[in-house]
C-alpha cells in the first residue's frame, strides 16, 4: 500500500484499461458492494485497503466493507470521486462570534488532522470510542468554504466569483436556516457508526470557533446490496447516476476541477486549482404524488425506463439517448420535458456536473408524507458552467418539476486536496 | 433452500455445535458482516441464501449482504432474534375513523402478503422501484398491537392482561405523539433502500385503513465494517448486547417468547402463543454530557470496560461480572450504581429480556445537541418479568440515568409468526 494520492485518475486519464474501475468511482454503481478488493485492486481508484501492519489486510478483511481506506492526502480532496457510500452526513457550521481568519486556520487545522485519523480509521482526538472495532469503511471527509466565510475572515478580495449567490429560481422553497453557511462538511462511509463518530469528532473540534448551522443525514445502497456493483437507485425508484461524466473523459478534469493557473477572468485563486464547486441542495420528493404516476407516465418524465435506466430510445443504461427519435403518433420519443433530455449537457451548451447525491428520509409526518427525497450534491470546476444553466433549464420545463422541491441550497468553494504536511484550505489562510 | 421456519432455534436448542450462529443471532455480534455465507451455512440460524433459481444463489452472491433472507413464516415473527440489521424504521398506526375489526383483518392480511414478498426480494403490489436490484438484504418486517387497538376492533376482552400501561418512571420524559399506537411494525435490513421500499409498501396497504401515528429510523453497525462479527456498539461507544440472553440458554424460550397454553392467570391469550411483548423506549443520550466524563468514570457507569466491553472486575467481554469483589478502596469494583449491575437479572428476581435496539441520529439542533441516542426495543414474555422491574430499579438508582431521556414509549403484543397460508394475526382476528 502507499500513500497514494486520491486523484491518480488524473495522471492516467488515457488508460481504457481500467475503465470499469473508473466508471465505478462515479457513482455509475453504487456502493462500492463487497468489493472492497476490487476497488483496492484497481489501484488508480487510489483507494487502498488498510496495510498498516494492523492484520486487517489478509485477504478476507480485503473483501469486507470494513477494510476499504480513502486516501487523505491528494491532489484533490476525498469525496468527489469516490464511490457513493452508504450513509452520508452533511453539516454547515457558521463561525463563532468573534472568530476570524487565526482561527478558522486552527480549526481547518485541527480538522483535517482529524479527518486523516478517522478516514485511516484511527481514534481522533478525546476519542468517543462509537467507530472502534470497525474499519475506515470508505470514510471520507470533505470540506468547503461558503460566501460568507470570506467576509468573516477578512478574505472578501479573494472569495471566488464562482461563489457569487446563485440565482433564484421559480420553484425554490429554501429554508435560509438550513441554506449556505461559512463552512460545509460532507461525511461519508460505508458504516454508520463510523459517519456518525466523524460528525461528533470535528463537532468537537469545531468548538468555541464554529457552530453547527444545519446538519443532514443521508444514505445510499448498502455495499453488497446488489448481486453486481449497479448504477444507484434514488427514492423514486429511478437508476440515478447513468449520465454523469466519466473520469476517462477526455474533459472530465476540467469540468469538475478547478485548473492550475486559475481560470483568467472568471476569477478563480491559485488556492483553489485542483478543488471544485460543490452545490447542494435537499430536494423534497412528492412521493405520494409520484408513485399515483403509472409507470409508462413516470418513464415519460425522465425519458429513461424505471426497470434499468435505458433511454426510452432503446438499448441498454449506456446507450446513449436519441433526441431526435420520433414516435408513430409524430412526437420526440424522449419528450421535450423529459428530465434526462432538458439535463443532458447537448442541450445546455456543454453545461456538466457530477452528482454524488444521498437520499434522505426523515420521517414520516403526521398526515403521512414522508419528509424524504435527496440530497442533491454536484461538483464542477464553476458552477456557471455546470449547477446554474441546467437548473435554469430545468426550472422553465423540466417534467419533474411537480413532483419535487428544493427546500435549501447551498454553494461551497471546496479547495483541492492537501499535500503531505498541510492542511485543506492552508493556500487560503496562511497566503 | 426450504421454506424452514425462522425460529428452528427452539428444536434444535441442545445442539451444542452451532453455538457459534446462536450467539450471532442475538445482537451478540452485531450486524452480520459479509457473512450471508456463515448465516446461511448454519441452518439452524433459518436464514437461508436466496436460492429461487433466480440466479442470485451462487458462491459469490451468498457472502453478499443482499443475499441473505429471513423466512417470514414461522413459528415466531421474524425480527426478534434476527441478528441486528444496519438499518430500521419503527412506525405505529392508528386504525382510519371507522375501521374496526375486519378491516383490520383485511390489513393484516395485506401486510403480511407484502412482508412475504419483500423479505424474499420480491416487488410488492403497485410496487415502487425503490429496490429493483437488490437483493432481500436481510429484511424482516415484525407486526405488534397496542393495547388501544383491542378497544377500536372490539376485542377488549381479549385483551392480554401483559398489555396493561406501563408503569410511570421518575425519568420519563414521554412525547405521548410519539408513543403507543393501535398497531407496531418494525422493520429492519442490511440495505437502507431495500428498508426505505418496504416501509412505503406497508404504509400504502393501510391506506384508508389506518394512519401513520409516529414513525423513527434506526441504524446498526453495517454488515462488514468489522474485520470478524462483533458486538454491536452504541452511540456512547460501548459494547451493548453482551448479556443478552442467548437461545441456547435453557429458559431462553420462556422467557423472550409465549408458551402454548398461555401464562394461567397472567392471562396471556392462545392467540399469542410463539409471540412476545416489545418495549420500545425513544432514549435520548445526552452526548455532549457523557463525552465529558473520563474513560474512567464512563466505565464506572455501566460497570464494563468501553474498550472490549469486559466486566471491571476482569477478563473479557463474556466473563461473567464478579458484582461481589471489592477495590483496595473497600468499595465494590463494580460500583452499586453500575448500570450493569442494576439490570442483571441476578438483582432484578430473574427479570430477563432480549434487547435488540437501533441506534437513532436525527440531526443536529441548532444549539448543537445531536438528537440521537438508542431506540431501545426489547423482548419478552412478560413485561412484567422483564422490562418493568428492571426499569423500575433502573429509574431509583442507575448511573447512567443523567446521560439519557426517555422520550417516548410503547407497548406491543406481538404474535406468533404465521403458519403457510396464514396472516399474522390471524388467530385473533378470525376465532
Ligand atoms: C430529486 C430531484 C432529481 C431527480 C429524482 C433526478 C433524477 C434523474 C434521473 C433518473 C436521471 C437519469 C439518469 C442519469 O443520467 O443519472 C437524471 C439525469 C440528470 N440529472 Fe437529474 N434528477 C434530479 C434533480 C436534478 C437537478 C437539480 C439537476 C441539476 C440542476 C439534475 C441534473 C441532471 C443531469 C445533468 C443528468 C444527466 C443528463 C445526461 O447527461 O443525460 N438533476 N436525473
Ligand atoms: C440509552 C440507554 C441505555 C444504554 C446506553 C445501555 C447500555 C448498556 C450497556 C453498555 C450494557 C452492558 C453490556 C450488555 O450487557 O449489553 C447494558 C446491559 C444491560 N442493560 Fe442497558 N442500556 C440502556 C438502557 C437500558 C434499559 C432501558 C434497560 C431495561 C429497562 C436496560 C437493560 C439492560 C440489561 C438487562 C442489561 C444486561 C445486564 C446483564 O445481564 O448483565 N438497559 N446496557
Amino acid at each position: 500500500m502507499s500513500n497514494a494520492v486520491n486523484d491518480s485518475v488524473d495522471d492516467s486519464v488515457d488508460d481504457g484499461t481500467i475503465d470499469i474501475s473508473r466508471r465505478r468511482l462515479l457513482g455509475t454503481v453504487g456502493a462500492a458492494g463487497a468489493t472492497g478488493l476490487l476497488i483496492g485492486a484497481a489501484g488508480g481508484a487510489g483507494i487502498a485497503a488498510a496495510g498498516d501492519g494492523s492484520g486487517t489486510a489478509d485477504a478476507s478483511a480485503l473483501t469486507s466493507v470494513g477494510a476499504t481506506e480513502v486516501m487523505f492526502h491528494g491532489k484533490h480532496q476525498a469525496g468527489i470521486t469516490t464511490p457513493l457510500q452508504a450513509r452520508g452526513h452533511l453539516v454547515a457550521f457558521d463561525l463563532a462570534p468573534g472568530a476570524g481568519r487565526k482561527e478558522a486556520a486552527a480549526l481547518l487545522r485541527r480538522w483535517s488532522a482529524t479527518a486523516k485519523a478517522v478516514m485511516a480509521g484511527r481514534p481522533s482526538t478525546g476519542d468517543t470510542g462509537i467507530a472502534l472495532d470497525a474499519g475506515p469503511s470508505s470514510l471520507t471527509v470533505t470540506f468547503g468554504f461558503g460566501r460568507s466565510f470570506f467576509d468573516r475572515t477578512g478574505l472578501t478580495a479573494r472569495r471566488p466569483q464562482q461563489l457569487d449567490p446563485l440565482p433564484a429560481f421559480s420553484s425554490d422553497a429554501l429554508d435560509p436556516k438550513r441554506s449556505e453557511g461559512d463552512l460545509w462538511v460532507q461525511i461519508g462511509a460505508d458504516d454508520a457508526l463510523v459517519a456518525f463518530h466523524a460528525l461528533r469528532a470535528l463537532q468537537k473540534d469545531a468548538d468555541g470557533a464554529a457552530r453547527v448551522r444545519w446538519q443532514m443525514n443521508g444514505f445510499n445502497r448498502s455495499a453488497g446490496a446488489t448481486a453486481r456493483p449497479m448504477t444507484a437507485r434514488n427514492l423514486m425508484g429511478q437508476v440515478d447516476g447513468t449520465g454523469n461524466p466519466k473520469p476517462t473523459d477526455a474533459d472530465f478534469d476540467r469540468r469538475i476541477f478547478v485548473p492550475r493557473g486559475g481560470q483568467g477572468a472568471a476569477g478563480a485563486q491559485e488556492w483553489m486549482a485542483g478543488g471544485s464547486y460543490a452545490v447542494v441542495r435537499r430536494i423534497r420528493m412528492l412521493l405520494d404524488d409520484w408513485e399515483k404516476l403509472s409507470l409508462e407516465k413516470q418513464e415519460k418524465v425522465i425519458g429513461r425506463r424505471k426497470a434499468d435506466g435505458a433511454p426510452l430510445t432503446g438499448g441498454s443504461e449506456t446507450t446513449p439517448l436519441d433526441l431526435d427519435k420520433f414516435g408513430p403518433d409524430g412526437k420526440t420519443v424522449i419528450p421535450d420535458n423529459a428530465h434526462s433530455r432538458i439535463s443532458a449537457p447537448e442541450q445546455n451548451g456543454g453545461a456538466a456536473m457530477l452528482r454524488r447525491p444521498f437520499s434522505f428520509h426523515d420521517g414520516i409526518a403526521a398526515d403521512g408524507t414522508p419528509d424524504a427525497g435527496l440530497l442533491f450534491v454536484c461538483w464542477q470546476a464553476d458552477p456557471l458552467r455546470g449547477f446554474v444553466p441546467v437548473q435554469r433549464k430545468l426550472d422553465r420545463g423540466d417534467a419533474l418539476s411537480p413532483f419535487v422541491r428544493h427546500e435549501a441550497s447551498g454553494l461551497f468553494a471546496v479547495p483541492g486536496g492537501a499535500a503531505e504536511g498541510e492542511y485543506v484550505g492552508q493556500r487560503l489562510l496562511e497566503s
